[in-house]
């Protein structure tokens, strides 16, 4: 799954930079050299990379679609058990398969609804009587809708119950719509309905429930997913990419990642873990997602006056706020809405499967490639659509290991994670057992998840990233993606000029969370996405419903499978430069750029108020001031340094500064409320300014609550935060 | 300062070891190889260290420690500043100094006795007349004791105030001490008087608040201390080295290490500092240290009953308890004790002094050597014994350095900490100034504090360490270190036979603490002690009094200096393994048996009860069977590889596996109430078991109260701690 992309900056580092190192690293090859002098020094080899773009095929890539695609395999089910085994046949291929693969299970807390007892939405009059029941599936156009695998839409970790009371338009359910509700409504006692977007999913509950709302719906407006279109006659699938009126988004409703019940901690079947009831950032009342079909019948029949313009979303009536409850016109006057979940929690043991590519001078060193396995339906685009990339990419760099053509400098990881639905569990519950060698050795983690989003016509490349990493993604299609990702999102970098842009990876919302926020781990995630000027889809419309299927993807995000082919290929050609590059194609004075931009933009945003109450920002300027000097001294040494002349313990000395660049920047103490979130530059924030997140949000609290103990906290922030600028600008200098 | 030392374990590895892979490592040297083939195989020089051994000279470090203790040099004062500027000038010295020497400063808060106002304690009668009064300052019998920049006896951080009140004997002030005297006594209003020992210096003070205790005195019995002996007529210095009546133990009372009020911050001018009232770990009630002079007097006059035999200390009277206060027979009947303290806190600026010597080949791994340079009065052998050690080694290394004879592989930092004193704040703020760069490349860091506390005729060489680090002491004197070492301290490894004994550097005793506890940076402090079997002396007697001056080294701790020559030569010898051998003097092996005798203690300590509540201590046994395969893995790996074929990149990597070894049983979040305190094996505890200490701690929690959610404690404690074994072992399996 994917949230949300904030785009601002990239750094892409040129090919020259290795050209240079390896034209001076003019190593004397005489006979009488151990041979692993001129291992040590090997650089990147473009002939191969050549290849391996001519060899990943768009057709093996459809056919991996199809096969992952057959059934639904939602985490630890019969069908998920199948895909573990497909990837183990796969990786373990004697012809084509990687160096070793293997399964690591984890005992995991999941949530699903009664097979037997399906959740229910309905409209009970006064007199107790159901005059209106919502849907408990999904229309079937295809057979795929009637598998009986096919989960009922639900909201995982919502409680059982059945509250009954007074329906309310909440709009997204943020705490500001609550907020702006209970100026005129009483909601103690009522059934929000809110659509997604704006809030976490959890959050739409968790926000209400202060307000005495005792059960909330979630919808899909066609606002904002089908940009208006509703009808299933010609609008919609199958006659478009755009969502049916039936169509549901299933999800995990947790605030945090990984295992819940065991929090930091690896989900082995002897680990302690909390109590369910000492849980925290799920729904604390019963929450259920419908479709747009019963959103629509119920939302139109509400009473009171028209919500403000921002709530309305694209049904042909007034969204109304007021009452609360249905209008005295409507058929549903005086009736309630009845929401009954049956949904429970259970642990079940989930897989994730591994797989390696041994490195053959630094097999200490590890790039790790990953993408979750589980879907919620029959997952054709998220996950399976990354899966089936990332299958190519170790059937054509297997084959070539397997030859002896190619082994990689650095080791190579695969991670096919599972449970990343509920809340990215798999490549959680990893990071946190292999915590201590994946923080000391990996070099880098890439994510391709929903490998495409968009339709053909609308596609452009989209890269979210954590500093840097060349892509040369040249010759791979008639319009290369670098010209095309150029083209249509890009930005002037002070440094660089025009170059593609880049996203953050601020948040969680896939599974390079745990990598990045956790571990400190430089990440990107990689997808073909559309042009966002062109559709207000908040994402490809049939996600986590039951329309996401190979039909769908075959027909409408992909026909021919040649995004998925550009994706294959831009991920694997990063891949290989990670590994194999002799200097890591990571660049500090990017980063620099960024904590210059953030500083600039914080001094605008808060030293006049902070020098009214004596909180000085002159250590954070400084800090980042050390970080420019020692990233421009570091970039000027990679590049004018006689490494020829030079041991290996040189090369292996920059690229450590380079790889552990990141996790100077973690700090445990740093967020004390957010779970798991250790990195002060790329947390997430809620006050949206683009500048150092935990100072945002800690200045946006003080200036609200005005309390001094809430500056207190600014002035504590900004200190953790300008220590630790200065201790990553101390990693990067001279090493003595 | 040096508070306990707990003996258990030693891991010596051969010097075989490193000759062996030495031996193999049969690089071809032809003349076309470039010449960092050969620099980056190169081993230590035992010649070079027989140089070393043979340079470091006893009068050098004599006249080192007449030069150090020739004014009182207290953290910041001006006595300080003297030291700092010798330091920076002989590490500066064209001829014998290192490649560069600074200054680092830090704004840390201190506590300070009023010079205007002395502190007092005086016994007052029901009429408000004093008619007993303590010394307040101790008695001269050299000219030391008179120099006017002696600071009065005080406690640090205790706070002002006047508290008067019957006065009661409460031995060690440790809890069990308070909730015994409680029984029978109504410790409201009361004034404790408490012997150091047994317990840490500010809990004296925190235990007694909840009992209603007003205010506390701690001495130092002459039964601890003296053997008993108390005249100064004939016994005690200046005639012997036992204390005289009027010496006090000054002290910094505080439970945490690092600057008070930037916790986990290093403290800079603009750091956010806590407030001073939310400052924890420090005496809420005032508390004054007195001489035995003056607690004789006011312990032999108590009323009561006899207190418990192993309350009596070795005054010639009966230490009663009841009460409270003074005795009906006695002059000092119905008298109140009064206590006035005036101390105050301030920021002061206090200096680390830093000098290095660059790494040839690996200049980004570090070994750390350092000690602190402060003292209470004149501190000869606390810290100046230490530092007149530290000061001749860097000259021997130095001139090794300047003359072109030498440069390690690694690079060596020293460290002259500032106000370690008042409570390991140099070295604390400087781990966490430098917290991701010191943690990527620190090898290992040695502490010399107190280099010779034991009287000649009583001296062996103690080794407290964490982890391996052979020592090679042969030919040191006539009888060889190791051969003293092993004869009066020794154990029978499972493993390696009769071997000499360490201890364990578990609590905060000297400026090891935040490598060890903060870091998890392999540590050890090397001192000549005296055989505990010929004394009862808790540390050498003139222990932060105004007698541990110049003259008392000389005359009673080690004339001639041949103990300091041995600490320099021994010190000097384990730092340049550290720094050269190819592969690092590290054995993992050790910790592996470590781990099993914790673990076979903790099985017969706690699984039948944990059994009968259904906790596995399963995941623990597999992990430290996993540790100990990976560890004999390794260990094997050294011994049979054919390093002469392989890439240079393959001993780095060993090497980083043992480097980093110790990270990796780092958990900020294993002790939630221990500030600072993150290695899960090395903790302190205060359940007081050879075992696991978070485990041992957590279980007598629970079996004390009986508590379901303490039960719940100490299955979490067991999960983090399997996960921290088991996470060690995983970094050092094969790196894949």
């Amino acid at each position: 799954m994917i949230l949300k992309v904030v785009i601002s900056v990239v750094c892409a580092v040129s090919v020259l930079t290795v050209g240079i190192l390896i034209g001076h690293f003019g190593i004397d090859k005489g006979s009488s050299a151990p041979s692993w002098v001129n291992d040590v020094a090997k650089d990147v080899d473009e002939a191969l990379i050549e290849k391996f773009l001519s060899e990943v095929d768009n057709m093996q890539i459809q056919e991996n679609l199809r096969e992952l695609t057959k059934v639904p395999h939602m985490a630890t089910t019969p069908g998920d058990e199948q895909t573990v085994k497909l990837m183990l046949e796969r990786w373990r291929d004697p012809e084509t398969g990687l160096d070793d693969a293997w399964r690591e299970e984890y005992m995991v807390y999941l949530s699903f609804p009664d097979t037997k007892n399906p959740n229910k939405v309905t409209v009970v009059s006064p007199s107790d009587t159901v005059i209106y029941t919502a849907r408990e599936k999904e229309k079937p156009y295809t057979a795929d809708q009637d598998d009986p695998e096919v989960v009922q839409p639900y909201a995982a970790y919502s409680p059982p119950g059945n509250p009954k009371g007074k329906l309310v338009y909440a709009n997204q359910g943020k705490p500001s719509d609550y907020q702006e509700l209970n100026k005129t409504v009483d909601l103690r006692g009522t059934i929000a309905i809110t659509r997604y977007g704006g809030a976490g999913r959890a959050a739409k509950a968790i926000n209400a429930a202060p307000y005495g709302v005792i059960g909330v719906l979630v919808y899909t407006d066609p606002l904002d997913i089908n940009d208006g279109l509703m009808s299933d006659i010609n609008e919609t699938y199958p006659h478009s990419w755009y969502l049916p009126p039936s169509g549901v988004e299933r999800g995990g409703f947790s605030t945090h990642y990984g295992d819940l019940r065991t929090p930091y901690l690896a989900a082995k079947e002897d680990t302690y873990r909390i109590p369910v009831e000492d849980i925290t950032g799920i729904p604390p009342i019963p929450i259920q997602p419908i479709g747009f079909e019963d959103a629509y019948v119920l939302i139109c029949e509400l009473g009171g006056e028209a919500a403000p313009a921002d709530w309305q979303g694209a049904f042909n009536c007034s969204y109304n706020i007021g009452g609360p409850g249905f209008k005295q016109t409507s058929a549903f006057n005086s009736s309630d809405v009845k929401l009954e979940t049956f949904n429970h929690g259970e642990l079940k043991n989930s897989s994730n499967v591994m797989g390696v590519i041994r490195g053959s001078v630094e097999p200490d060193r590890y790039v790790i490639y990953g993408n979750h396995r589980d879907s919620w339906v029959h997952g054709a685009i998220d996950p399976s659509s990354g899966t089936s990339v990332m299958l190519e990419l170790t059937r054509v760099l297997g084959k070539m290991v397997k030859q002896g053509k190619w082994r990689p400098r650095r080791s190579i990881i695969f991670g096919s994670w599972g449970a990343e639905e509920f809340g990215l569990i798999g490549s959680a519950e990893y990071t946190e057992q292999y915590f201590t060698k994946l923080s000391e050795r990996t070099v880098a983690y890439i994510n391709v998840d929903i490998a495409v989003f968009g339709k053909k016509s609308l596609r452009r490349l989209l890269h979210e990233n954590v500093f840097l990493v060349q892509v040369n993604a040249a010759g791979m299609e008639s319009t290369s993606v670098y010209d095309n990702w150029i083209k249509y999102s890009n930005w002037t970098s002070p440094e660089h000029g025009l170059i593609p842009k880049m996203g953050h990876l601020t948040g969680a919302g896939s599974d390079y969370a745990a990598f990045v926020h956790y571990l400190g781990i430089t990440a990107m995630d990689i997808s073909y996405t559309y042009d966002r000027s062109k559709t207000n889809a908040r994402i490809y419309p049939a996600y986590h419903t039951a329309y996401d299927t190979f039909d769908y993807a075959s027909k409408y995000i992909d026909p021919g499978f040649f995004s998925h082919q550009a994706v294959a290929r831009t991920a694997g050609n990063v891949l290989i430069r990670l590994a194999d590059s002799l200097v890591l194609p990571l660049n500090c004075s990017d980063y620099a750029e960024l904590l210059e931009m953030y500083l600039s933009r914080a001094v605008d945003l808060y030293q006049s108020k902070l020098q009214t109450i004596s909180i000085s920002m002159e250590p954070l300027k400084s800090a980042v001031a050390s970080f420019r000097s020692a990233a421009s001294h570091l970039d000027q040494m990679i590049l004018s340094s006689d490494l020829a002349k030079e041991t290996p313990m040189k090369v292996r000395r920059i690229n450590d500064q380079l790889m552990l660049l990141d996790r100077a920047f973690l700090d445990p103490l740093a967020f004390p409320d957010k779970y798991a979130f250790r990195h002060v530059i790329w947390t997430s924030s809620s006050a949206g300014m683009s500048t150092f997140p935990g100072l945002a949000d800690a200045f946006a609290k003080a200036e609200s609550s005005g309390q001094s103990s809430d500056w207190d906290k600014v002035h504590y922030h900004l200190s953790v935060l300008s220590q630790n600028i200065a201790g990553a600008a101390n990693t990067l200098v001279d090493v003595i």
